[in-house]
């Protein structure tokens, strides 16, 4: 498949206004950002000089993967053979030394990743390089300068292309599959691990579109006073059974071929209360205020404040302890991916940004509720990727 | 819970005859190792000093976790606030620095994680710190000598506690339940990703225990020539149906609280064919002529030469192209996890030690077989661990 044309376009631009020459970048969703391949298992690098030539060098049972997903100059390497017990690092250090007098790059400045990201899981497993591969590119290429590439890859992830939209948009329609499963698994008596398994279960089983190599997801539920603990900076299912009046959280982040969500709702085990009713006028009103404010220009913090106001308004203001959202896409769950929809973000939104907007409101002992959509910016406005 | 004895007692007399004064390591999988806590985001750090004093910096989020696993001392940090963006380092740097100093550690050789490794997802997303840790320590403890302790580390994880190994069983009788969907939804018009759904959806509806806080698998089916393509260093489900005398592979890579399985089971579409059995007769040899070699003092590679001289003698030396297991617990799928049962391997077998056995026969265009199941070294021979 050919590099999406959009993304080439602003990496480029991106590049000519940077102080780098060449972007070296073995973290998954960064490799996917500059080639349009999504690493397995993290060992596979991808080389962006300023001129635009783009070079991958990964491991060969992954080729098939870049050959559907790029047209980027690749070379492969052994990631392991029976004569010699060895490691990705001397498998691949020879052919990245090549690749870098290849493109002339001997004594460039070259951009890396040195800095704490938050990476998705791109398999049950996968590499971290710790400093090995600047200590690589050190030692191999001596006179080139290494320096941090970490907040102008953060930039470049927050926008997405058409292409990339599309490829998140079949995301959302498979783990729409899963969350039409929770009204159902939801009653009393049910345990939070078993609506977890019904949601993921329907979502495995969701017809996949072809195009979609890789896809799967990560299904939490939290019941009753759990659901409150769901302000935290992860989901996690505990072994609660779900009790009568009890609020019922599904969170899920799921991915295809790299592009990721990020998605909760709020389910209440039979009728819901006065008290359910009141935190879910509360959460549609700020979600709604939300998404009102957003389009190109406007700056991030307002998009968290039309939120907040609204919440505060409910009585709901010291309820709503997180941002109102983050970067989602090239990020699952990164509180700091761009934009960030936060009151300090110094962010401003631009057409093509994809960000959660998850207006909550949670009370210890009692239970949480949370919507958490993903959207987009438009020209004029937003649009709602999880429209369901 | 307090600390397992066993594990404390093995990590103190390996730093006692080691170069290190203390360590201090971020990825999730040493973090359990050094202290008994799997962390979620992968932003919580165990510093372990040579005299046994074991602490750890955690977000408050992750708080109960630790409280549940483990009694060394901890410090909690704010993973994030509405009043500033920030990040991890931002936050437990000066949580670090004061715990290195209440140690005495401002001149000590401290042993890090600076290399490249595998690590486990710990959660949909985790951080990766690449070299930040290490420049946190040498800008905030500049007379400290930071040396990587990855080589020490990785044998420290090669051996199980009982402890551990009864949390490693847990993990498998719940991978059990998935595999026993297995043979009812494999059948010739049902397709690759409709057989990975019923396994994991089983999976996902297995009781669990309640002394386990989290358990989650990744499970694929790789289906007549698609089976082949299992020999490469990960598992992918493709959108393939499935046709009359395939070779149906079902591979998982599950966790209980950060102690991980590796489990393949191969199926045929209808009644084996000859030549299935002449496959299934030779590994089932090689796995019990690997299975009989092993007990503390064998070197790893005998282990290998046992299921790959009956390979060959079958006729399939080619066909069994990687080696016969890695370690397995701490890692997943990591070839360089020790022990390495591969024909160059170094390492000797210790009671204790847990990895695979996974003798395969791979055809391109035809189909592979492999049967991979996780085995503990006992004090006179093997116990194999995935014995369905």
């Amino acid at each position: 498949m050919a590099i999406d044309p959009q993304r080439n376009a602003w990496n480029r631009t991106a590049l000519e206004a940077s102080p780098f020459d060449a972007l070296v970048c073995i973290a998954p969703s960064n490799v996917l950002l500059l080639s349009g391949y999504w690493p397995v298992t993290g060992n596979s690098l991808a080389i962006l000089t300023r001129s635009g030539q783009c070079r991958i060098i990964l491991p060969e049972d992954e080729q098939d993967l870049a050959e559907h997903s790029t047209n980027a100059e690749f070379q492969t390497y052994q990631p392991g053979t029976l004569d010699k017990i060895t490691t990705p690092v001397e498998q691949f250090a020879g052919l990245l030394t090549q690749t870098i007098h290849s493109l002339g790059l001997e004594r460039a400045t070259i951009g890396l990743e040195l800095c704490q990201t938050m990476q998705p899981a791109s398999y049950a497993s996968s590499s971290q390089y710790h400093g090995e591969l600047l200590r690589c590119l050190r030692s191999r290429v001596p006179d080139c300068i290494c320096v941090s590439a970490d907040s102008f890859l953060a930039t470049l992830q927050a926008r997405r292309t058409p292409i990339e939209l599309d490829i998140l948009l079949s995301g959302v329609e498979i783990a729409k599959h899963g969350f039409a499963a929770a009204p159902k698994a939801i009653r009393v008596g049910s345990t939070e691990p078993s609506v977890a398994a019904a949601v993921s279960s329907a979502f495995q089983q969701a017809p996949q579109p072809e195009s979609i190599q890789r896809s799967y997801g990560f299904f939490f539920c939290m019941s009753g006073p759990n659901s409150a603990k769901a302000s935290a900076a992860y989901a996690r299912t505990r072994t609660r059974t779900i009790e009568t009046d009890d609020l019922v959280m599904v969170h899920a982040n799921t991915c295809a071929d790299g592009l990721w969500t990020d998605i909760t709702r709020t389910y209440t085990a039979g009728e819901p209360t006065d008290r359910h009713h009141k935190m879910r006028e509360a959460i549609t009103a700020a979600r709604e205020a939300a998404l009102r404010s957003i389009r190109p220009g406007v700056p991030a913090a307002e998009v968290d404040r039309a939120a907040r106001d609204v919440m505060q308004q409910h009585g709901y203001g010291h309820a709503f302890r997180h941002g109102t959202g983050h970067g989602v896409g090239l990020s699952a769950i990164s509180a700091n991916a761009q934009p960030r929809i936060h009151p300090a973000s110094p962010d401003t939104l631009e057409e093509g940004m994809t960000f959660n907007v998850e207006p909550a409101a949670y009370f210890d002992g009692y239970g949480g509720m949370r919507h958490c959509d993903v959207v987009a910016v438009t020209a004029t406005g937003a649009e709602v990727l999880t429209s369901f």
